[in-house]
């Protein structure tokens, strides 16, 4: 089990349509795509860092995860509005400790 | 509803004895303290980042948070443990996109 999450800042305005059109895009295309479990989008609110928005999902294990990656949904989204909307970006991915 | 989540890398080496012990006794302490909801400790296993690990807890509110925070048990691992053992780290907080 793969959690995979994505902390992010968005080119736009806060609070503008364009703004909640991405966000909402976002999760619309990416929980379209198989594999992806407990897709959740969180607002960034530790002032220790500028990042403003965090989408975060599961894989059931790296096949999934790459199946993802690999996606044309995921693909488009990719090349289509993450590389022209969004600032700056850090992806961090989990697997319990014991695992 | 605040998902408190601090990445990190240790000064130990990997699977070391002392990683093992910093990694056991976070968690036994902190998960001590009142207010704690959640906590999980977790591996980060992307290779777009250096950040070894991950402590994540839930804060049912900001007074919650702030209570953690100064709680003595906290300040104590802060200063005896966290300052000397890590590295370096980056703390991010969640709240759901609609609160």
């Amino acid at each position: 089990m793969i959690r995979h999450t994505v902390a992010f800042t968005l080119r736009h305005d806060p609070d503008s349509a364009a703004e909640h059109a991405f966000l909402a895009d976002g999760e619309r295309i990416l929980t379209g795509i198989p594999g992806v479990l407990d897709f959740a989008a969180s607002r960034q609110v530790s002032p220790k860092s500028d990042y403003r928005f965090q989408f975060a999902m599961t894989f059931a294990d790296q096949a999934a995860y790459d199946a993802y990656n690999a996606h044309p949904d995921h693909v488009a989204f990719v090349e289509q509005r993450w590389a022209v909307e969004v600032a700056e970006f850090e992806e961090l991915d989990f697997e319990p400790l014991g695992a």
